[in-house]
């Protein structure tokens, strides 16, 4: 039986990025790897974006005195000499069997799961840069958190990576925050996984029935096919060899659960991705009504809404394979909304700009030392697009959002705005 | 058409109690029959627990040198001449039209709508006094949080009052705080109520058809009929006369509804009591985890669980008319959960036990001046139950928070008591 076959080969893992969260998701692939032999190799490459660093007075081996302190070094050369990412993750202890790579092509050549953890703005030119050099078979886990959003359309990450490079991309999200996972503080995440049904002892969706003579199919774990993506748009995949354990949701888990990080397995691309995105607008919401002093219940009720209004947008514009569970029931959605209600920056800085009777802008430039708040662009993005679709009225939290911010409302006129008047 | 007809007869309501929730809910119906003079007699009876009480300093009345404050004076006279709760509810400016009634049976004669609204363990007394003394065909509300569990069963109050009196009762529960409701602060709430259809143009649930001549059937708005309680047992309920406006969700939702107090109606009174009840037993885990220091994102998670074990509750006790969207979307699941696990006095409590490593008795016994925390007697009751069902492993966080309560277990021990072993 195949399922009982000792497969001849391993998967291999490639985290693409190396900031503080791709840092601790290497931790976490690189841990479990070790204890899942039979199915990962040992190895797990992380593409480092090269600078030459000062060891920071953060980090574990800082000593004024040393050699090593004394002039910048080369980043990847720290982090496998050190085994500690000292620019991004200072002070955290990596596992040996992290492998630094500067060269993003060899760091991906013979990965069969790539892990897309990078800021968003880098994903074109990276996806560009190793497009046709990775396996053809490899899949993918999208850990960017937010979705893509324009007049013309919502595009989820994990789709724009998958379209690029011609893989599945399945995504991961939740109520997390890396240094903490780090630390190994408890939380939970959810990972999305639902590649093409391509097991080779079922039909196809074309019909052609397993282990037919079909060249190198009946040597195909699950033959070639033709996904569709969570948007609708058709995707030709290759098949992963039948020589590989399967990548089903029990093997992804392997990848990402620890006793201090507990995953869900969903099939919801979609929702994963969708929940991560839309309650930053609704934490600008929460920030402000508990700004006006309107206390817990009041803030609870902006969530509560917020969570309604993102499974709308969920079902009106990814129906095909959205799932509302995915949002009341999933760590990247009612427990990612409360996180970022409670404390995230697009809260804490809604709420200064009320307490202090400033625009959120001039918080946002006083607080976030030249970043910008994701709440803000992506109520922007999300109004453009719903006003496209001649959608707003159906959103009156996310329009109320966008009317705050454009000084079109008041703050306070966040609950006549949301009641429904028609019931 | 009998939706168009003008009814002859107006809905009477009475608030059974008048502590802090009860007279803040009779300050909210008040308001509401005014505006709604068409369906509501323009009264509202309160019954009041007669006491003497002396005006105290935070009373819009209280002038030391006034006749008034020189002496204790009746409650009820008190509330009707100053319109005002000075001992439960002071400083807030009632509605003229809520009259103070300390006498039970007489305040409930004539009211067609009674509202529970008064602690948990005077209920049964209540209800044998004005037993037999209602109308037969009243309907009523019950706001009193949380459920009767024993190892016997586990009854909701709405329930134990409808048995009792013979009368289809509802319930209202979410994140709600008296005193912020009573300043007009803006919050949600959820409503359920769910009589057995008794529509006369239809046929009867025994296949009578409407208008037969069946005594003073023809005259009933909805015929008499066999309720069933959400715990499946048979009751048999009296129809409202015809010359009622109906009692449905819309008419409801305007006695309850204000600009401040969003309400959502629903019909699933089981989801709406227990979503009050089990959120006071995760608050106490989210407290500890929250006291460990493991951040906001523990925090969400244990809420996260919370849920879904409230689901399950609800699944495998009330499965006749449980909705899990009841947890999941409405105020009285989610928020509450949210707003519980944020603020309130269990959360406090169990919180500052970890802080101060002390036993969360203790702290119960200095801050809540006699009062017992409501999650630990929960989390007692709850785990008797489950334990006499054989289904304490179903619910590893409910079983989590008995066993840290007596000391078998750690706070610390919580994320790998509650992970999924056999997944």
């Amino acid at each position: 039986m195949a399922s009982l076959a000792v497969h001849s080969k391993k998967h291999k893992v490639c985290v693409v990025g190396s900031g503080n969260w791709g840092t601790t998701i290497a931790k976490v692939i690189a841990e479990n790897v070790k204890e899942n032999k039979d199915i990962f190799d040992a190895e797990v490459q992380m593409w480092v974006f090269e600078e030459e660093v000062q060891i920071p007075k953060d980090s574990k081996h800082f000593d004024p005195g040393s050699e090593l302190c004394k002039k910048p070094q080369k980043l990847t050369q720290l982090v496998n000499g050190l085994h500690e990412n000292v620019k991004y993750l200072p002070g955290i202890q990596l596992p040996e069997n992290i492998i630094a790579n500067p060269d993003v092509v060899d760091a991906v050549k013979h990965a069969t799961i790539l892990i897309f953890n990078l800021p968003h703005q880098f994903i074109g030119r990276i996806c560009d840069n190793i497009k046709g050099k990775h396996l053809p078979y490899a899949r993918g886990i999208s850990c960017i958190k937010g979705v893509e959003v324009s007049d013309q359309g919502c595009d989820l990450f994990s789709d724009s990576i998958g379209q690029k490079l011609g893989i599945y991309v399945g995504a991961l999200s939740g109520a997390n925050i890396a240094s903490e996972i780090a630390l190994e503080k408890w939380c939970e995440t959810t990972v999305a996984y639902d590649p093409p049904h391509m097991d080779s002892r079922q039909p196809t969706p074309e019909g052609t029935p397993a282990g037919s003579p079909h060249g190198s199919s009946a040597t195909l774990q699950d033959l070639n096919s033709v996904a569709t993506t969570p948007k609708g748009k058709k995707q030709n995949l290759m098949a992963l060899p039948a020589e590989y354990p399967p990548l089903n949701h029990a093997n992804i888990k392997k990848l990402f659960h620890r006793p201090y990080f507990h995953v869900r397995m969903v099939d919801d691309v979609a929702g994963v991705s969708l929940g991560g995105a839309l309650k930053n607008v609704v934490a600008l919401a929460a920030g402000w009504v508990d700004g006006l002093g309107w206390g817990d219940n009041a803030k609870a009720a902006i969530m509560r809404v917020g969570i309604l209004e993102t499974i709308q947008f969920g079902e009106a514009f990814y129906s095909k394979t959205f799932k509302r569970e995915t949002i009341t029931e999933e760590s990247c959605g009612v427990a990612d909304m409360i996180t970022s209600c409670s404390g995230g920056r697009n809260f804490r800085c809604a709420k200064m700009s009320i307490k202090e009777g400033k625009s959120i802008n001039e918080i946002e430039e006083r607080e976030l030392n030249g970043q910008k708040l994701q709440g803000t662009s992506t109520a922007y993005e999300v109004h453009s697009f719903l006003k496209a679709q001649g959608m707003e009225k159906k959103f009156p939290l996310f329009t109320a959002v966008f009317d705050v911010l454009e000084g079109n409302k008041k703050p306070e006129d966040i609950p006549e705005l949301i009641e429904p008047h028609n019931e």
